[in-house]
């Protein structure tokens, strides 16, 4: 989807987030937020929200040659997410229908995204995951549960750190010997590297890449080769999060999407109520 | 109160509703927002909140030729208002202690604010009068009612269209005799002007200036000598909404401000939660 003007305030809000954690002097604040107003002014908005909250930040990094700003947070979401494992896992396991709670557990965890919202906090993480599974799952479950079924290979898009330990109960079920996991190919907001997918214990499971570039979504022509080749050869695309829908959702390939609606574009672009787990199947254009 | 940093994304959400206002062409939508990302970018943020609205409005208005972008919403917020006022007044009458009562009204009625969000539906005000007073009112209702009580003179600043209507069940209470109303000298958002305060019927009651501008608020520099004399010399000043607490929260002489919280902003320069009905004494420094 193309960048809505309604994400123009949204992308001010998330630079002077970006500001605050790179420093606590104020005057640094307003430099990033007056440079972040006047590149804006001067984007193209043809481009996906994602691709340009990475220009936006990409300049931060340049600036400030801070990388990986995010990453005291991405350390506390993963601890907290692996601390709800085992619990979780048992409560998969225990399931009448392990694979819709293991669903229902991973799009939960897309809770965890510090680009569609600045302060959240522990509780609002454990909120979500405890009532995950009385939330209703708009989408097409069966169709999903087929497509799972007779997929030999499986790419799975992840999303953040700490959602991605709840992505970990979904692979399992998928049946880890068919999927392997894509992460981003560097540090972008919270976004979930190769580290955090190890530290989730993924790399036992799956064989992990990185997609080469820092997009806080799947922008394809930005994407290392070996990430598009398995993207257009996997029977099966799980693609976790709004990001990634931002910039798939208007891919020919057949996807399913797994995410929470967590601002009014993507609700209008998915025609899912704000709030909403989502399990939405793309079919092939 | 200087305009914050988290002001930005609101002022960019605030000028892309007016845009929509003027046209139905995105194109027109674009580049009145790039338009206004570039001035911000530009803006002394030492200005309040108010006067970088003014501005950009006033570039809008420059640009378009419009002038009162939103007549057609303070109409219907007036007629809605005024449909409700013989059942409120009614209310304030037998009522324990019609002051207070009056109060609650006229702080609900402060929900009609276009600045502070846009899409106000009409079963939002409806809502807020219809649970006024069950709204907890925050602040110094003791002084107030001295202060009123021992004042000859009182001037009242009013704030929104179809917020004047319930100010009058206020200015009922405090006697009119007393009370001189002002209000904005041009058309901004949808603050009330003197047609709309002759709509109330308040004409009939107290005398009503115009204090000379359009800033959204109450901008001393800008205001007429009418306005800035009576100012000075009234025994007490109520100040009416958000944007006159944003301009005058620092101003030497005592006040009295009665607004809802509608913003994290003015929650933080008020000390108080988002959403509450405030009725504050600011003593004389």
């Amino acid at each position: 989807m193309k960048t809505c003007l309604d994400c123009l305030p949204c992308f001010v809000r998330q630079i002077l987030d970006a500001g605050r954690l790179i420093s606590e002097d104020p005057a640094v604040h307003e430099e990033i937020l007056r440079e972040s107003l006047q590149d804006l002014a001067n984007e193209n908005w043809n481009n996906t929200p994602p691709v340009i909250a990475q220009r936006l930040h990409k300049k931060l990094k340049t600036k400030t040659g801070i990388n990986d700003l995010y990453r005291d947070q991405k350390k506390a979401h993963n601890e907290l997410a692996l601390h709800l494992l085992p619990k979780l896992r048992a409560d998969v396991s225990t399931s009448d229908d392990p694979l819709t709670s293991a669903a229902h557990f991973a799009i939960a965890g897309n809770i965890i995204d510090l680009g569609a919202k600045n302060g959240l906090s522990e509780n609002e993480v454990l909120s979500a995951v405890e009532h995950a599974s009385e939330e209703p799952l708009e989408g097409d479950l069966d169709a999903f549960r087929t497509a799972v079924e007779n997929a030999e290979s499986i790419l799975y898009l992840g999303d953040n750190a700490g959602e991605i330990v709840f992505d970990r109960l979904l692979i399992e079920q998928l049946g880890p010997e068919r999927v392997t996991l894509a992460v981003r190919g560097a540090p972008i907001l919270n976004d979930a590297l190769e580290e955090d997918a190890r530290l989730a214990g993924l790399h036992d499971l799956v064989p992990i890449i990185g997609n080469g570039n820092d997009v806080p979504g799947t922008d394809l022509e930005q994407c290392n080769d070996k990430f598009r080749a398995l993207f257009n050869s996997a029977d099966l695309v799980i693609s976790k999060g709004q990001g990634n829908f931002e910039t798939l959702n208007e891919n020919p390939r057949q996807i399913f999407f797994l995410f929470k609606v967590k601002c009014p574009m993507v609700a209008n672009a998915s025609g899912q109520p704000l709030g909403t787990h989502v399990l939405m199947e793309k079919a092939k254009q």
